[in-house]
Parts: structure tokens; sequence; C-alpha cells
């Protein structure tokens, strides 16, 4: 299996199953109870929370557990607003942003605050100046994606905040790191960035977990209340087992970092090398992106033909994002790329198990694919 | 150990541990990607959410996966009355709900919705007329537990959500079945409740998973927004492994129902009879409680001083609810209950493994404890 598609969602890493299921097994007391084993479990996700802060430059008690990604993005910014709407009455966002993030931005427009969306080029970049003039004294919210889910441009959201704080210091700056986290070095207490979200299924750790960063003294309205877990920032009851599983999936993502990061950078160039090649491929993510996102149109093949085609070589990629599930990609029509290149539109996404013979599989394939496969006309 | 803290959480099922296990190792793709793994991971989630729906009486289609129960409660509680915001501004909730209704319900009477609380009386009774009574033309909400989560107390949410409906059509009717679900049986479809809320973790399944019933055609407006997970009503990228556990462990509720309630009948009788022979313990949780809980004061002894004594014996039972962490319960509060004897409450709670042992080595050591601790003044 040549499963390429690990931007959508990883597979979950034994080490990390292991853990998960033992603490599943064993520490089933809830952390609010008063008792030993209670403590325990307590004790069990203060391990993880200092595990998690470590890898975001941060403290312990600026992060929040949460169920997964968009839980952390919706939070973060309906938080956000809600804690400004006294003075503030504007939100400046890119247009190329996760729909947790996206659609909420979209419902508070509706609900009367004005929008600046700065949309990406066609090179798929978003223009930092833009954003930051954007903001002005009624500005509740700045909020950008650090690295874009679809083709990998990478944001500079420490220069960001930086400026956006210089602007309007009562602007709150959040970041979506979910597609980030682990794979580009943060060191959050060293930024402006006000809160941050990351989530566990990108990074080998199970979907149902995720975390997010608040700033030390940063003022959010929680949106959902209960049984005050996490500082009153996140009710329910702790999922023990997952926590302990996220911790564990980002120490391993760290622990082999750079040589993954070597590794990535020189199966991104086999591959952009090997579309480079073959005419009638171009490529939508810019030459400046994560190595583990290319994104790529083959002329006059549907991206789903494309896929299944892929899919019976036991080759996993995706049309655009798994989120979207078959929509037309948010960030190429964003860009405005022409129909035709977001048609045929494809999205290889590699982890740190992807190996050259993967790269290898898919090069020969669509080659292949593109000599036998119907064209559009 | 005798574990008796039941209600605050349960031991994850060994066999339910093997299918959230089994599931996360294997069904690791995205459910919403359109190749065949992720159709696999599809199809795991509605086997679950057909067992769900079953359980509950209940359509598949009316079923939406949590994070706990407490995102159920206030997904189901905002959601209420912001759809209904246009022509409402009051909501009817009893005076002993769990924090993640109670709060939310604050909260919106902060924002201006007016609120009737309809306190339990000193039985731990809540008076079905008197929430009924209070339901006006402008009432968009009438919010009432299952099963109370400190003493036990039942309300007939089948004709609360009749008698509400006949008064005024367009009021909601939530349901807290957290501590319901899997012990009373429920045929959500024959009644005219509009949302019930139920988690994993409570019936052995995983802390981190839970489910919404939202009757079809019923409308709420979502909280969060996203990826369109769940159509809609609840983004992120689903908990496959934990939907499945969820499934198993109410399917094994199930399996065991009539010889499980026959046994906890007779154990809370073998509890309620040993108590009622030691001077000094007054039963808190009314007589026609859930055989699961029993509430009682123990008086002159402190809840917390007896708790560590009883946990120097190996037996885990709680002074209040567990999400309140050692404050004043809640509940008892509610029931105007004396200082005296909220102080000295003691909440036991039994589950399907529980033996005549656990019940017997109880009643030994608040016996031995009655004799041997210092006495409040």
């Amino acid at each position: 299996m040549h499963y390429l598609d690990n931007v959508a969602t990883t597979r979950v890493a034994d080490a990390v199953a292991d853990v998960a299921d033992a603490v599943l097994r064993e520490h089933f007391a809830n952390p609010s109870s008063l008792y030993t084993p209670g403590a325990k479990s307590e004790f069990t996700i203060a391990d993880a929370r200092a595990a998690v802060a470590a890898s975001l430059g941060a403290k312990e008690s600026e992060i929040v557990f949460t169920s997964c990604g968009s839980e952390g993005n919706n939070l973060a910014v309906l938080g956000a607003a809600k804690a400004r709407r006294a003075w503030a009455d504007h939100i400046v966002v890119t247009g190329y942003e996760h729909p947790s993030v996206q659609l909420v931005v979209d419902a508070l427009e509706k609900e009367g605050w004005r929008v600046t969306k700065v949309m990406p080029d066609e090179t798929g970049h978003v223009d930092l100046n833009a954003m930051i003039e954007a903001v002005g004294p009624k500005t509740a919210l700045c909020t950008a994606m650090h690295v874009n889910n679809e083709i990998g441009s990478i944001l500079d959201v420490a220069a960001l905040a930086k400026a956006v704080k210089e602007k309007n210091s009562r602007t709150a700056v959040h970041v979506d790191g979910v597609q980030a986290w682990g794979k580009l070095p943060i060191r959050l207490n060293e930024t402006k960035i006000d809160s941050y979200s990351v989530s566990g299924h990108k990074i080998h750790a199970p979907k149902g977990v995720g975390a997010l960063y608040l700033r030390s003294g940063y003022n959010i309205t929680p949106v959902y209340l209960g049984g005050g877990q996490e500082h009153g920032r996140r009710p329910g009851t702790e999922n023990i087992a997952y926590i302990a599983a996220l911790a564990k999936a980002i120490e391993l993502m760290q622990s082999g970092w750079k040589a993954r990061t070597q590794r990535l950078a020189a199966l991104n160039k086999m591959l952009c090398d090997g579309i480079a090649q073959l005419d009638g491929i171009v490529k939508n993510s810019p030459d400046d992106a994560l190595s583990e996102i290319v994104n790529f149109s083959v002329d006059g093949i549907k991206s789903e033909t494309m896929l299944h085609f892929l899919e019976s070589r036991d080759i996993y990629v995706s049309s655009g994002s798994a989120c979207s599930k078959g929509e037309a990609s948010h960030t190429l029509t964003a860009m405005g790329l022409s129909r035709r290149r977001i048609d045929t539109a494809i999205r290889v996404s590699f982890c740190g198990d992807t190996t050259e013979d993967d790269v290898r599989a898919l090069l020969d394939a669509l080659r292949e694919g593109m000599g036998s496969l119907a064209h559009m006309r």
C-alpha cells in the first residue's frame, strides 16, 4: 500500500496505539475524583500536557486539550470574537482557511461583524502586508493558517503576529497550526501569537484528540461550559488515553525531526522533478511549500478518474481536502485557478514513513494513467 | 478493589477496549476520503450509528457522535436557544442539572433570556407539573435530566415532553440522558423528546465519546462549524475507534440488561437495608431512585474524612459529583438540605460488575469508620 494522503489523516503509530491501549485499560478513574486512582489519571494528563507544551515552546498552563483541530479553531475564533464584542466589529482572515475557521468567520459576518478576507495569489501565497494593513482600531481578531492543508503554503505567522500587535495590541491573533505541528519548528512563547490549534491525527495519533494553545493572560470567552475541566476553558471528562497518545506522537515526531525533514525534502524534490518531466502536469503548490505536500493538476484527466486509477495501483492520494469530500478545492478556487485546473487537481502528502519506492510507484502510475485514461474534451 | 463510583466514570470493559484498539490500528483512513479504505472507516461508523440508534429507539440519521456528554448538552441547549431567538425569550430547567446544562442556561440568562428554574423538593423529586406550568408562548426550551447524577432521581421525561408540546408545540425539549442510557429503557421515537444526550464513559466505553439524539426534522443551530461531518451538526474528523467502542459498550449493556437490573435492585436493597441499621446515617436518594445510585449522609463525619477512610479499605466512593471536585453538592443544596447533611454526604454508585462482597465491604467499613473517626462538633 502506497499511502500518500497524510494530510487527510495518518496511520496511528504502533507505539502510540500501545500507549492509548495501556492507558485506556489502566487509568480509568476520573481525574477529578479525590482518591488516589483519580490522581494517577491526573498525573498522566499532566505529563502529557508538559510534553505538548514543550513541543510548542509554551507553558503547561497554556495548553487546553480538545477533541480535534476543528474544535480548537472554533473555540479560538468564537471565543476571541465574543470576548471583544464590546469594542470591536472587525475580523481579518486569509481566503484559504480550513472550514473550521472559514465557516465560523462567515457566520460571524452574518451576525454583523465586518470581515476582511485576504485571498492567496495564483502562486498560493497570501500577502502578509495586506493582512497587517487591514488591521484597524476595531479589529478583534486576525486569523491565519500556518501551513495550508491543500497546497502546503507556509505563512510567517510569527512575523504576522508581531506586526498585528504593533498596529493594535488588543487584536487577537489565532493561528491554525494543524498542518504545521511537528513539521515546522515553533516556539510560541517567543512570538506574539495568542492562540494556536493542533490536532493528533495529522501526526500519527488517534482521531479524536487535539490541543489549543492559549497564551498566558490571553482572554477568550469559553463557548462550551460544564464541569470546570481544563481550567474552565473546555468541559468534559478528559480523554486520558488519547491525551497520553497525543504526547507520545509529538515526542516521536520531534525525536526524528531532523532526519525526517531532510528525507522529506529529498522525496519532495524527487516527486517535483518527476512530474516536471511529465507533459501536461502543472504544479499548484508553491516551490517554498512544506515538503510534505505536493498539489498538481494533470491536464485533461479529472481528479476522481486519476484518483481511482491510482487506487487500482494501491496508491492513495486525494483530489482536494478530505473535509470537503469531492467538492471543488477551496484553496485552488481562492487562488483563482481555472476550473479545468481545479477539476484535475491531485494532492499528494507524505509522512515520515513515505519511501522512494512510494514516490516511484506514484510517478510510474501517473505516467501510465496519463497514457491510458480518457481525457476531458 | 471495591470501585463504587461508577457514576463518576466506569472501568472500560475489556471487550470494549479490544474493539477500540483493533479499530484504531486497522481503520485509520479518513471516512471522508473517496477511496476504499476511507469507505471502510465510514462503514464502521455506520454500523456503530445503527447500534446506538437501536439502543435509543431512534433512526440512524438522528444520531450525532460527540466527544462527550457535556458537548452534547452544550450543543443541544445553545443550538435550541439560538434557533428560536427570533420569537422566544424563555427557558424552563430543573434546579439540579449537570453543570453542562446548568451553566449554559445561566449564561443564556445573563444574555437576556428569562429562566424558570424548578427546584427539587427535599426528597429529591422535581415537580413535573411545575415545569409544564412554566411553559408559555415564548418558551424556547424545556430541559431536564432523565436521571440525576448525584442522587439518582428519575424524571418521567416522556410525560414531560408530551405535556410541554401540548402547551407549546414550538418549545424544544432536551433531556440529559447521560446517567440513564443503558440503565433505563427509552424509545425516543415514541416520545416527543427533541434531543437526548448520552456519554460513553458511564457505560464502560472510553472517556472522549458520546452521542446526541436530534429528532428527525428538529431544528437546532449548530454551534461549531467545519468540515461538514455528522451532516453539518458536529465538525471534526470522526473518532472511528471510540465510536465503534461506544456501540460495543451499549450492546453489552443491553444484552445483559434484565439480569443486571434485577441484580442491582437486590444490591440497592442490601445497601439501603444495611445503612438503615446504622444509627446516624440518613439517605438522601429517594426510594424510587435508580438502583445504581445511593446517596446518604453520615452524621458528624465530613465526606472527605469518610471518603479517605474508605479508600484506606480499598473502597472508592465520592462525596458529590466528580465534576465539581470537592465543592458542595449542587443537587443536595438545591434540595434545601442542611449544610451539615451536605458536608457529610457520600455517593455510592454501582455498575454491572458490583458484587455483594463490595456492598458488604462498604457496610463493614462504614460501621468501623463511624466508630473510629473524629466527629464534627
